[in-house]
């Protein structure tokens, strides 16, 4: 037990494959002092009574509640930071004028750093209250805010992916909210990451730069070059967006005479720690080039239904070998927990299979193959989003980091329907994910550490 | 102020249409003894400062705190109470063995009714928090467990409106599950009428006996005919689902050669107090005659993904002049919040409108004009809902009960993304609709009277 600094016993899920969850009954996590599940043990296990005792002796023993069960935390795979001040507003307008009208000017106002750490703070709040122990981050054009986040999430223990956006096309953006000039933009991305980077060896739970041009639409070919070679020396991650709407993935079209996965893949921006946000018109090669390069998709079911014009063939693609995550889009989502993410994306799914229009047959009207289950949806915001950025996350299982979320289905007012006392594991997790609210979300864990207190 | 019991001020949302908001801005609200709102200022009227004064002096005035908004009490069209026990499970199976291996054997066990108590009074208390201030609910068979039902409502304050479900066709239905035959179907809804309106003497909310055959492939043509002539003889009244699904629509195609609508308006369940479920395949005839018989619709958009085939064209609908309200549909749906169906609504919508198959092109992926905006959601929602059970509820105007719920958006880890001062209100009201949760509604009021203290 020396190198054991907490066990955890109670039941937990984690997924096993995206069709199997795996029901840990009673289980011991024992975590190291780095955070990390350096054990995981059943009742069966024959050191299952000796560890438990030892934790009980040694004072390390943190025991589940009756009623209270243990996920891994969720990852949330397209957070676009600044748009939380305008969340639920602005969802009945088309992408191109939303972003004119409304998200570009609200960017500009991040240059002051003051309302950037009023509205960031909240933000990385609101997300780990709600579960999110890791989220992937659009902060702006302005790197010293885009630091700020970095650091806010540092300080607030969540696992921050953070990216200055690029967007250097004078043509293409605001005179008010880009970045100077082509040049500056790189400059301004090379310093934010080496700065991330020395905050990163600050955290126990890591932090992470990201390299981030905010869509093709709004870049130079020099700044996609730029960012890509960026990418490449120093290894980190790269976010953006791809085939997103009619609109996009046709701008592309007509500038490149191509689709966006391979004008990012051309500029070397497809790479095995890329992580690519909707991607509804992928065709079949694009998927292949997805899954070619290591490239994930960022599955935003509720932004999609208000800004892509369209719902991803999610089965079929991640079915191809393409890696799936969910991002809520805030605030092209307005809905800051992923478990609402997750419940769209089943839903959105049967509205592709089935289809939706009542006055066309039953087998001309939906894409069969096309729904997804609750289990599937869970196994994306979970392992799926690990595997997409490259981190030991998502699962409750030897040598992945203790992010995990303790779900209380008793909590005054909150209490979930559970009447049976023998109720199978296999409904609970259901119920969990399909009612959990952020009141039942009692205590959130990354990297082994408490947050909420 | 000798009618007046309670004085409320602040600034409230409510509809003046389907596409018009009235933002009432530190409106006050009198509240006379018997729960109505008799009267209603603005600042600018003339008796607002003498009014307020004297509602100090009498000690009547609530005051919402800064943050707080008061927003009319949700009507949820279309709820079935003893499955709130199965919510969140079982949802990816089609419906007939929905029913058949979940759903009946579920309901069966309502024959006990200390189980009965439990699930309702746990659900009833779950509504209200949610802000649900009125239920249309189907219980089950069972008379004296929906009695039981009706009486829960009756006590909790909420005004429920309650069915004992009727199904009576002995091949059709399991035979543990059923009514004994059609004469008890029949003379036990006539009792539970009867007692329901005994029972509505004793409350000020109101509580509702309702006509419920559960849909038409339950039931003999003798059971249809005997409760549309109960649904007359007591004036009550009468809710069923309607052309829910493909295989639903089929069946009743099948044995009638004619579609539900037909069928219900020829036994006389058709009739200005009427709400039928889900309707997503009416015909542009069945939709003139749920207007001419003044039939609402209880739109239930998230079990319509899980079970109706398909996306309702509710804009359509409303627009024919068809009554619309919301519904949950517990369990087919797992939520048990309004607010969760409101977003719905608009995001199916906007499915219809844009479609959903990314390899379609985009002039042949949707239906054009299909999408409603979240004002219009929140109408269904408030306005729409009473008006289809022919209720004064649904607004926070004069001559109307008060039913409200108090969203407070500075509630701890739950606070919501406010962080200019001068935050125009109609952008507040966005925020409210799409980003409460549960533990924003700090309080609830039916008919007056507070009912989470
Ligand atoms: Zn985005
Ligand atoms: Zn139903």
């Amino acid at each position: 037990m020396e190198n054991i600094v907490k066990v955890f016993k109670g039941t937990g899920f984690s997924s096993l494959s995206a069709q199997e969850i795996e029901i840990l009954e009673n289980h011991l996590f024992c975590i190291d002092g780095k955070g990390m599940i350096v054990k995981r043990l059943a009742p069966s296990d024959s050191s299952y009574q000796s560890t438990l005792q030892a934790a009980k002796d040694e004072q390390k023993l943190i025991e589940l509640k009756e009623g209270q069960y243990l996920l891994p935390g969720f990852i949330d795979l397209h957070i676009h930071a600044p748009q939380w001040a305008q969340s639920g507003t602005a969802l009945d307008i088309p992408l191109y004028q939303w972003l004119n009208t409304y998200t570009f000017p609200l960017e500009a106002k991040f240059e002051d750093t003051a309302f950037a750490k009023k509205v960031y703070a909240h933000l990385v709040d609101t997300l780990l209250a709600n579960g999110t122990t890791t989220g992937l981050y659009f902060a702006t054009v302005h790197e010293e805010a885009s630091y700020l986040l970095a650091d806010i999430c540092a300080r607030k223990g969540q696992r921050g992916l953070v990216g200055k956006v690029v967007m250097d096309d004078a043509e293409q953006n605001p005179a008010d909210y880009r970045d100077e000039d082509t040049e500056s933009a790189l400059a301004d991305t090379e310093r934010f990451i080496q700065r991330v980077k020395a905050l990163q060896a600050e955290t126990v739970q890591g932090v992470y730069p990201v390299v981030t041009p905010r869509f093709v639409p709004c870049c130079t070919d020099e700044a996609l070059a730029g960012l890509g070679k960026l990418a490449e020396k120093y290894d980190v991650h790269v976010t953006s967006h791809c085939s997103e709407s009619d609109w996009e993935h046709g701008y592309v079209k007509e500038r490149f005479g191509k689709h966006d996965t391979q004008v990012l893949n051309d500029f070397g921006l497809l790479r095995d720690k890329s992580v690519m946000a909707h991607c509804n018109f992928l065709s079949d090669a694009d998927a292949a080039t997805f899954k070619e390069t290591g490239t994930a998709i960022a599955h935003c079911p509720i932004s999609n239904a208000y800004f892509a014009n369209s719902v991803i063939p999610i089965k079929q693609f991640h079915e191809q070998g393409v890696e799936v995550g969910l991002g809520t889009d805030l605030s092209g989502g307005y809905d800051p927990s992923v478990y609402s993410a997750i419940r769209q994306a089943v839903i959105s799914s049967r509205m592709l299979e089935d289809g939706v229009d009542t006055k066309k047959a039953p087998e001309e009207r939906g894409t069969d193959h096309s729904r997804i289950t609750v289990k599937e949806a869970f196994y994306f915001a979970t392992v799926g989003g690990g595997e997409s950025v490259r981190l030991p996350i998502g699962r409750l299982a030897e040598q992945y980091a203790f992010d995990a979320q303790v779900i209380d289905t008793t909590v005054a007012q909150a209490s979930m329907p559970i009447f049976d006392e023998n109720e199978p594991l296999e409904d609970i997790f259901q119920k969990l994910l399909y009612l959990t609210k952020r009141e039942n979300i009692v205590s959130v864990w990354v990297q082994g550490k408490q947050i909420n207190e």
